[in-house]
């Protein structure tokens, strides 16, 4: 039902991307490439039902929710790069078609376009400016967060604290923005639009931690990259950092970083995290985010987007199991 | 005495700068590195004396100044990146100093800040979403021109309207932003937002048909990096695509894109150009710009921030011989 839902906002958000980027020539290309090929668009669903749950026109919503979305397609053509990730959505990266400079460059346009479709759009000066400053001060924070992460790989131990603080600013952060722009573009308040933050950066904790948990035990078909890439690369994330003070510790010093780890290795230290409780310590952790999420929406009265909402948090930690 | 002008504003901007980036972490140190090694920072005193030249406060000019000042060292290092140049302003660019994952992320910083910097500073709504508006539509033609100048290097031949083009999106867009965030923060009507856009436009086409010419006829202490790396690199001036239309044509070629030209070499190129009247024509091709830029200005009474910015024309074009 929400997949329905998300759909439609998708296809809106979608065709105004479209009017933006899609042209022929090689950089206008090569910014479309990811954009084009989907996600699941949960940043501008985001975007348009915070909006909505503070009585807000829909309409006002699709293009800061467009916004969100290209800011987010940025940050994942930059990062993809800086990882050395050769596949996303089911396609080669943009660097892998197009090279590095291209994709730096084309990273920049959908970093600019992003702004443009705020500060062009229809809203009210004020309504613009401060949607536009969330997003600048999300970008910071996202280009901390991405930082910090890189920073990890080059230390052997990262403490649970440090790996929230890393996500909260790599992650958290763009949820917690596109909640206050939906609920800015929509006309709330401080406080809805402050409430409404809390539960986008609550959610966007629950998500992160959950990514993180399918990229070791969902499955390639699902995840549109091969399985277990984060852990053949050294990201230490809380399964790593918890399952290492676990029995699992020494298949984990084996596996990390090992670009040749096999799906037979992997699969034995998806039983012996499971047996030492690593998994339902993370997947509990989630729910804790999840928790606080739904606390935050409270304050609001009973709606059908604020029944999205909650929707949302639910499908964003359990869409596989 | 424009320069002291020019020193006195690029403090201000510079304090400004510092106020924001001035940390001790590794990714604000390397965003920070650029701007704090300095440059001429024409941007920031043309976003200045634009306001000024409408009648403007120029207190609530600083802020934006420093936006496109931030703007500018976000495309320098993401360019440097780019094009693998080594040294800028006299030290080692970001990405040579902390890698290119780093300096891509360095660069989204710095591009962040410029617009936190117009957003959050005390310009009234309307004026703060219309100078963010031109920040962003600039970036848009800056990573068009800097796509088209990468995909000038794997052409042979270049025509100069192509040439023209380029260096309009890549250089001259962001001078006219300039000037038109300047007038626009300064309370400046329609008109004079466009007369100074214009202005700045022609300015930036001067500025670096001139900055080209330096390129190859300066010498390392003034360019704060080696002497004809735009040859060696293989980028097609206004110099070379003029030139190859006459006996210099076997010069160039022997020695465009080829990394170990020497001194020597380049020395009797400079001499082969200048008797060809290739280097006569790309002065004069500036000079023209040059004059359009003061016919824009006509439009403003006389004043004093108007008498700068006709200096700043000149400046521009005669920095050195």
């Amino acid at each position: 039902m929400i997949e329905a839902e998300m759909a439609s906002v998708s296809r809106e958000v979608g065709a105004f991307i479209d009017s933006m980027l899609a042209r022929k020539d090689t950089l206008f290309k090569s910014a479309y490439h990811l954009p084009s090929h989907g996600g699941k668009r949960m940043r501008p669903y985001l975007v348009v039902k915070s909006c909505e749950a503070v009585g807000g026109d829909r309409g006002l919503a699709i293009a800061p929710a467009a916004a969100v979305e290209l800011l987010h397609n940025f940050t994942l053509v930059h990062d993809d790069i800086m990882d050395n990730d050769t596949m996303r959505r089911g396609v080669p990266t943009v660097h892998v078609l197009w090279g590095t400079p291209t994709a730096i460059l084309a990273g920049d346009l959908l970093f600019a376009e992003a702004f443009e479709a705020i500060l062009r759009s229809k809203l009210d000066d004020r309504r613009a400016r401060a949607a536009a400053s969330v997003l600048s001060y999300a970008t910071v924070k996202l280009s901390i967060g991405q930082f910090q992460d890189m920073s990890f790989e080059e230390r052997d131990e990262i403490t649970e604290v440090e790996y929230l603080e890393m996500i909260s600013g790599k992650t958290a952060a763009l949820f917690q923005a596109c909640a206050e722009i939906g609920a800015i573009v929509g006309g709330g308040g401080e406080d809805r639009v402050a409430k409404l933050g809390a539960y986008g950066w609550n959610l966007g904790m629950a998500f992160q931690i959950f990514d993180d948990y399918l990229g070791i035990t969902s499955n390639e078909e699902e995840l549109g990259k091969p399985v277990g890439n984060d852990l053949r690369e050294g990201k230490k994330t809380l399964i790593v950092i918890r399952g290492m003070q676990t029995r699992s510790r020494d298949i984990i010093k084996s596996l990390l970083g090992n670009k040749n780890a096999t799906q037979a290795q992997l699969a034995s230290l998806i039983t012996s995290l499971d047996e030492d409780g690593v998994l339902g310590y993370v997947r509990e952790k989630a729910l804790g985010y999840v928790e606080e999420a739904k606390r935050a929406l409270s304050c609001l009265p009973d709606s059908e987007p604020k029944s999205s909402l909650t929707q949302l948090v639910e499908f964003a930690v359990m869409r596989r199991k």
